[in-house]
């Protein structure tokens, strides 16, 4: 992979760095023909896929549906040029656009130019937050969002997102700020419900979900392959679209008071800058963030997915500065944030695309459309926008993430159900922001609270384990106490706490000592408690040793005071410390 | 000590309950007439040091000097009743004075009405927070400050206090928001200073300083003991204040612009209550969570250190009660926010202090003071006053504190110095709360990031060692890769990392052992991690093992699929499984 060059520190030249920094130098000069044909093919049925898509996250997001098909062009080409992974395709995407609308609603009206200029600001400062990212490589970041509150959001923006397209079905207009308002507003604007809208919107809505149950097995019945039956099922949207489109235009239902798309302008997409009133960036610099943040998350997690199945890899930096130019492309073609979205990889991925030169024609074909294709999009009802929209976030809510974490992890639990109903309740922004927090807030409580466990000798080995779980040799002389964790500021007073009363349960002990097997690191606060527990166990007469005391902690310890003053010994195995004290 | 009657779960009769929140139950039925004798002297020499502190502090704290006196009554008897140390003495301190100033100063003018009540308000919501935080056993939370923390924290303080005294010595009105400004608005001043102040407040300070360094030897030198030369060296600032208030009343310095306290009131402390204004508590409250956090760690380690001297323990969730009540207390009497003081405790103590009576002779002795000294202090020179405090905190400043965690660890070293720069550049409030949080980010980054080394067998034991730093056996066909860090969201992904790493490197290998004697927890992230890494090294035909899993762990474990889908085993000690893999 090209950034090990750049990692080669001082050998590279200025142009095998500028490489490093565009993948596309990888692959591009081994591309041949038979590349050339599966990229096609593949491009061809992603473009099919995408632009439903492109149109529905745009609506979803507030915006003119054709915005959609802006977002979809230029960062298809710039993902090409940096992008790591080989089958990722970028996007609008539910999740992100669910944010975005989130976003633009507290400082503008949906349809005012307003709107979409902050739209167009947030792709620009979202694009360049991931490029500074990516430059000094704080890809490690995003790990500080764990798997439970990531599932427990991208669940809880699932329902956000399948209620807020409930109301396109019904016709209605209903507001509401959480979850529940949102639940309520509906039931109490049923009566006034448009039986048109609710007719397409629910035959849409089954017949998509037929497609993904019934139609490939009944293909594969029919004696089509694996394969090829999955991407015809996959085109299911297109399908639906065409249907109740015609349905729409000979049975004239725009007139009986169905919401059409209407007209959507044709034409490339537009040159576009982003707002310099820097009171907005201030605004929208966390919001900025936590899309950024999300987005590089879900499109790593599907990048690095799909490139284990043809062991290949992605590097996540790198990943950070071609989600950022990608961005920072969508705001200077007059679009919004986008991202690697799940589905549209997993078909680029399975109609065997075999470089990001599938995007680049991807984008070509969205480019077409735009051009010509425009016209026929108007007598789309959104309510089959709205049901395909759905049935694609609903495969997203996963409540099963609650029981699993409830039965292996209470803080796991804690964290997720935390972030689904902050979510829900209170917002995207806060439930993000709420979720990290405690499950950052549990992990130090957890090692704030170390685990202390006397130790006694494995009959017939060198091995020490608890005394309540094992049954092991141990001296009245010698107090083995294994500590479960770092020492550091938050823990190291209930260290102290821990030893002292170990002790004060036992008479007759000459020698304490430290099993330090799972101390990774001892800062200046634990130094201090080391040396007060040392001071108050030689008044009693007890001497205090270490063992198994690692590498990197030895050496710092080496050159303190603590060390030269210790009343015992430190001792390379504990088996050597307690045969030596115990005679 | 009374609060484990309290931890005894049901058999606690609600007397035992009361008491256990009482510890004055413990030692007033032993009271006789010896320990009477040894409060006595004690209380009367605190009480002649806290009397020029109090009106010092108070007058930090931007009120009037009489509210000192009040803050030194009320809190000392509650302390008595509800506190677990033995020698602390309660009342106005530096630090916390200084932050009551700066909190008050951003809502009211010094000198007006509103400014008093807001000092009482804060008094009155610190010890509610105490109190609350103390009932629900929350003392641990502290522990999150850490002591390099709180050094840097302390230091700052003491130059900014020290900063604002030089002010009143030059006998001018200089301001400044931070430490720079401070210090160049003094130099800019300087041309307009008063000489008579000046001179006063240097002679106060030289005196103070040889009273400190050169009286004790002296007096020794003159037969005088220890103990006694001690006291009489820290009854310094009485002395000066004596002397320099008759000097101002014989030579009519006032007449010549030297500032004097002027008249105090003569009485009682007034009964006072917080104002309920509800905007106000809520822009009071996270600067009263600061207040008490740092009142609470400053007395507990005061206490601490002087309970270890004579064997004792203090409990830390008792003391958070016992300052909260206070506190409370101070809010009802005209007072404003105190905490134990660390040189009071220490003349209470090194006096001969037996019980928290002898703080209830001392609260007797301020009130009289309030009663019938204030007339004697009319003449007392404000410089005087503010050398005491420069004086008192210099003391309290250890730039050594930068030398000492530079040299044993660099993230400490991160910590005291953003936590000094940041209160000296932004203020108290900011200072603590960006020192916590980068200690906080610090001790996240190092766990996200594991230390993963492989180990070999140690020559004649049963103990695995670092390749890389210890002369150990290793077998090609089996990789020992011992885990440094407990594994959770944040360092999953390097973990994954790491063994695809270390894999790639090597060819031959048919098993990987992952020792996870310092894995104290495994998290939802970092199982799907494990997870995933098993799938990957099985594609490699190569098998996972796991070795001395600690209990907690391995209980957790034993539910999942991943430990019963695991290609490999689980060894009790990583030296069973060496030996069974090699053969």
């Amino acid at each position: 992979m090209s950034p090990i060059h750049f990692n080669a520190q001082g050998s590279a030249s200025w142009v095998d760095r500028v490489k490093a920094f565009m993948p596309i130098f990888e692959w591009a000069p081994q591309y041949d023909q038979p590349t050339l044909v599966r990229d096609l093919v593949a491009a061809a049925i992603v473009t099919i896929m995408l632009i439903p898509q492109s149109l529905a996250y745009a609506l979803l997001a507030g915006l003119p549906a054709e915005v959609g098909l802006y977002a979809s062009v230029a960062p298809l080409v710039l993902y090409a040029i940096f992008g790591t992974s080989r089958a990722l395709a970028v996007g609008p995407v539910a999740v992100v656009s669910l944010m975005t609308a989130a976003v633009i609603g507290e400082h503008a009206a949906v349809g005012t130019h307003a709107y979409w200029e902050i739209a167009i600001t947030l792709a620009f400062l979202s694009g360049v937050i991931l490029i500074v990212l990516g430059l000094f490589r704080l890809g490690f970041l995003a790990n500080f969002l764990s798997h439970p509150v990531i599932s427990g959001f991208i669940t809880a923006s699932g329902l956000l997102i399948a209620a807020s397209q409930v109301k396109t079905i019904l016709g209605v207009t209903a507001g509401g700020h959480h979850f529940v308002e949102m639940l309520s507003q509906l039931v109490t604007q049923l009566p006034s419900a448009h039986a048109l809208s609710i007719g397409v919107g629910v035959f849409t809505t089954a017949f998509l979900f037929w497609v993904r149950k019934g139609l490939k097995p009944l293909l594969k019945r029919l004696g089509m392959k694996e394969a090829p039956a999955d991407i015809v099922a996959k085109t299911g949207p297109v399908a639906a679209i065409a249907l109740t489109t015609i349905a729409t235009w000979a049975f004239d239902w725009q007139a009986k008071g169905l919401k059409i798309v209407g007209e959507v302008p044709q034409g490339l997409p537009p040159f576009s800058l982003p707002s310099l009133d820097m009171g907005l960036w201030q605004s929208l610099l966390v919001p900025a963030l936590l899309i950024s943040v999300v987005g590089f998350v879900e499109s790593v997690s599907v990048g690095q997915t799909l490139a284990a199945k043809r062991r290949q890899r992605i590097v996540p930096d790198q990943e950070l500065i071609a989600l950022g130019a990608s961005n920072v492309s969508s705001a200077f073609s007059g679009g919004f944030p986008v991202t690697g979205g799940f589905s549209r990889s997993v078909v680029n991925f399975d109609a065997g695309a075999q470089t990001p030169a599938a995007g680049v024609f991807t984008a070509g074909g969205i480019l077409v459309a735009s051009l010509l294709l425009t016209p026929a999009l108007y007598f789309l009802p959104k309510a089959t926008l709205a049901a395909t929209i759905i049935v694609a976030v609903l495969s997203l809510v996963d409540l099963g993430v609650l029981k699993r974490t409830w039965a292996y992890s209470k803080s796991d639990f804690t964290a997720v159900l935390t972030t689904i109903l902050v979510t829900l309740g209170a917002g995207v922004e806060m439930g993000l922001i709420c979720g990290v927090g405690v499950s950052l807030a549990l992990f130090l409580f957890r090692t704030s609270r170390p685990h202390i466990a006397e130790v006694g000798l494995v009959e017939g080995t060198e091995h020490f384990r608890n005394v309540a779980r094992h049954t092991v040799q141990v001296d009245p002389k010698v107090l083995s106490l294994r500590v479960d964790e770092s020492l550091y500021f938050a823990n190291a007073r209930a260290l102290e706490d821990s030893v002292n009363a170990a002790v004060a349960n036992r008479a007759g002990i000459a020698h304490v000592v430290l099993q330090c097997s799972a101390v990774n690191a001892i800062d200046a606060s634990a130094l201090e408690s080391l040396e007060a527990i040392d001071a108050r166990l030689k008044g009693a007469h007890i001497k205090l040793h270490l063992s198994e005391v690692k590498g990197p902690v030895m050496d710092k310890l080496k050159e303190t005071e603590f060390i030269h003053d210790l009343s015992g010994h430190v001792f390379l195995t504990h088996f050597q410390a307690f045969e030596t004290l115990r005679q």
